[in-house]
């Protein structure tokens, strides 16, 4: 049994994780940080885990940490890229779910997300943790960017056309729709249910963080410099991610490309990519609770755009189940351990 | 007071109708019918209109609708095209809240509607009920094509920028996303809350009838035609409609537009379009009960779109309060009679 | 016209307030207080407001509230009765929505509300804003104190049976639910959608304040102490609230009651009580955005209770709406003005 | 490998049979059945279920069921009873999801279900499967009655004051909230999302089959009559049953009885009863997506009832885990056995 820590687990990615680890076969939760809440029990805050998570809250500067295998940081941007070069000297493999080690570039980082990084040296080494792009390099890391819900939505629903030099790279539109446990669990007006309840907004629209995670993946999948536009709302459901992509195809390229055939072969060996059957709609309900994305790409008879659907659950693959799979990953276990259940229907 | 009779009242804009028309000062509903529930009272199925509606489900066969000034039409695609003729010769003017008379190219129409049309030489004549487009000739109009509900949202959002001319017209993009009344109040495993609910998804994607009434509207505004993408989206909410437009300006003309001054100075005298400050994010509950459409044009940071943000009350703005629009425009009255009221929100 | 104060009018009551005095035809809202947004439009927090309320926040301790001819407290408790007593002095009417004035007992108040009274003899001048019970002594008040929303309904649907003492005042039991923005617009955990949304739980089971708010009316009414249990729960859904009534007739009583008679004999001439035909079960959708409480009384067929139902929608008739409904006969306007509309449905 | 087969399986009790037993160690799902999609693919309908069911819908008439071991009938009431004789006869096991075998005296069904029994011999053998009452009699039974949804919440809830004698038995109240998804997935008016959505109403006050159930099994556990009001309601939330529940303390026994710790005490072996710390409310999440029901009792420190909370997964705990509870029980297998995973939240 490998032993875990999660640092910052009063939030729904923390919560997740303990959810899905709950029933792994190979690990042991060893430690659970909440800086506000040590001593208090977690199934008192959060009760659908009594009886499968018998720990308090410690404190997250503990050095009982390094004792672990692997450390989860659940954090708000900025904490773990303090904490990480300590544990990973001690030996101890780290995942974090937040974004301090996703851009390589860190003038970007630090324009976008307003910090100065405290651990530049091992942006380089961290490995973006998106398993169907960089499954091998995971599996030899000690440090993994988790992506964003977001990006790993855009992503997985772009990377066959990218690939596949299909597609014009200056030109895509990801308009994207997210369930409102995104914005984490902190008491906020504009997430409370009388005001994002029955409504529907976009945000961020000048600006958002994950176009920059999104650009940099695929122009790296592109081998040249793609640039999109990323639109984000706010859906009123507690989970899920919905993206709806427009691209353009190459000219000349048309005829040619059988876009169902294209994305079934991408993803043929892929565990936790399931193209739709061709013409479908994928439902964020299909992926609730699951670690799937499900794709269906479109052409339209009207329009001049290849349109591609893709869904997950934001707390799972976009969040806690693809940080697990990375962990499946670093510590050798079988990549889809505690994560092969039905999703949650109706 | 003006006689007014409401055809197929028992689907969501015939109640809306009911819900706006009971506090006109100048109407009297003299006449509700639905084929189905004849003799049982309106606030009986609708105990919301309980004080207010005093009449009874007629039969929508019966002669005395040619007794009305007015008759709305909110029933299914393809009956108001088989009863207008005759009020029309009664003298009894016709507003269609359905898509009988929306499209002028019949064989399109057929092809999106799967029917014959029952009286192609009305199509002509019909004039399309949107008031900021066509405010004249509504006012002299004997049939009025109430526009869609995505319709709307869309048009209003994309008119300042397609007569100004400074966007590309071939390559429109338009993501949209309804609540679900805009379904209808038929009985459907589909919209249940339980299929439906805490779920989101794209429906329609290879093709909607929205999109060639669209796309003939923007091209009648343009001079040239307008071919765009139309994705549609089902919320899980009753009320709103939310679209997300993307659009490129023609080469040359970037530096000199000035988005929110065009958007703000065409619509400067229209009572029920509303150019939110520079910077906003419109929210569907902004508008929910209300007629007013509000818009917010953006130009994003990243990527090379235009971004243009507007939300309507499907049933209100895009169905029941756009015919009363229309309808106060046909009898005379003041445009805004019985339509100035707050949204709702919380 | 008459002048109208709001003060702490960034919670839900205060926008409610504001939406339905927006289409008063006697009153002028010359002035809207929030001591954390002064300066702020007030249609830049509320945009359901724009082109309706043209106003900033002011602070709440200005002296041009004794210009107004009525000042709202739409604040927290605790904050009206500070000020009320300059009000008064200064011959401006005060309606209190929160509860500094609804229990006549200091010691029970002070219990309840974990507070030090700050007028107490302004509380037995103070007349309970129920029109259905007080409408003569609300009519000549200098003060009311608005009554809390769950008392509200929960009065109004026992009153007949109190008041014919037709039922056991020893052993009421009052099951309620509440709508989320009965808890206000504060940020918290515990009222994001992603913690209440998809969810149904009961609260303060042991002791809530409106208890003894609804046992004091009812006392007052039966001129006997009636005792009751009083369980609240809240609903993930943002309007409404649906109390369910379990009485006991005395005995000896039973054969000769009709409920249905009753009810509809004992609000005949109330313009906001609707008594539905008999065997109906009220939606609280049925009175969203308006001012009526829709009830029905019920004699089950097994069970030994009589069961009685009562809606409301709690920003209206459980606050803002009963807030105008008392401002009304307070300065001598039709009891109904601005407040006929029918209900949002759906 | 068991052979397992349900008859019935488009409904949510079906689907959520399929999505439980899929990760079951020991059986195999070799028959899913469905009159009107013969040959359609089952993860067509519940795609969810993409790569754990690789099995098209059967026809429900074919010879083939009498190879399971065990077959579940997630029907509509009506149907099982058709069945059940020849399936038993050739040695398959039969647990009826619906509400056939439920209660002993046939003339009672048949009043409240409105048919006449088809093997009303059957009914006296079939045993009524609510392990925590009937464990060692379900371990040998060929017929299991699941119970339903209701009662489980209900029963659960006051078994322990049941069988101490503790309560008054002729004046119980159960007030209970269910979510949608217990009205099935059938086309109907009423629960679209446009209806049921921000809404609340109570239904079938008058007399509802649920309340002949609970009175049996709590007439049956007290050795007396016991009569009870019981009043449904319906939530606008997918899956969750919350029952609140309103009993007198038999005179003389006030100050001797310690709820929490004859709760505690009464299920301190159930693995699916899990009694919160005292002073608790259960919130229907914490239960949703698992077999769980969690209680609190409390005694208000005004009225004079004791009240008792409780939530299910109606779904689950209320209808599909139970039935796995059962089968674990009827083939021998560890009872908890497919059920152990952490509540999904949020």
């Amino acid at each position: 049994m490998k032993k875990i820590g999660i640092v910052g687990a009063t939030g729904y990615t923390g919560v997740e994780l303990l959810r899905i680890l709950a029933t792994h076969p190979h690990v042991d939760i060893s430690f659970v940080t909440s800086r506000s809440n040590v001593g208090m029990r977690v199934d008192a805050m959060f009760p659908n885990l009594r009886g499968f998570i018998d720990l308090c809250f410690s404190d997250p500067n503990s050095d009982e940490l390094t004792d672990c295998d692997l450390v989860f940081f659940a954090t708000p941007n900025g904490i773990a890229m303090k904490q990480t070069s300590a544990l990973l000297e001690a030996g101890t493999k780290v995942i974090d779910l937040a974004a301090d080690f996703r851009i390589k570039d860190i003038d970007i980082w630090s324009k976008w997300y307003g910090m100065t990084h405290a651990c530049p040296e091992l942006v380089e080494e961290a490995v973006y943790g998106l398993a169907e792009l960089n499954r091998e390099r995971i599996k030899n890391a000690r440090l993994v960017a988790n992506p964003g819900c977001y990006p790993t939505a855009v992503t997985l629903a772009l990377l066959p056309l990218i690939q596949s030099k299909a597609i014009q790279l200056d030109d895509i539109i990801a308009d994207t729709k997210s369930g409102i446990s995104g914005a984490g669990r902190q008491a906020n007006v504009g997430t409370l249910l009388s005001e994002a309840g029955e409504s529907f907004k976009a945000y961020a629209v000048d600006g958002h963080r994950h176009q920059p995670e999104i650009a940099q993946t695929l122009s790296l999948a592109a081998g040249e410099t793609v640039d999109l536009n990323f639109t984000p709302h706010l859906l009123p459901i507690i989970r899920g991610i919905h993206a709806t992509l427009y691209v353009k195809e190459r000219t000349g390229n048309e005829a040619d490309l059988n876009l169902q055939t294209l994305y079934e072969d991408f993803y043929v060996n892929e565990p936790f990519v399931d193209i739709l059957p061709k013409g479908s709609h994928p439902e964020t309900r299909s992926v609730k609770s699951s670690n799937m994305c499900r794709i269906s790409p479109h052409r339209p008879t009207t329009g001049s755009r290849i349109v591609v659907l893709s869904v997950i659950d934001n707390l799972v693959k976009g969040a806690a189940g693809q940080a697990v799979q990375n962990m499946n990953l670093m510590l050798g276990f079988d990549e889809t351990t505690a994560l092969m259940q039905p999703a949650l229907l109706p």
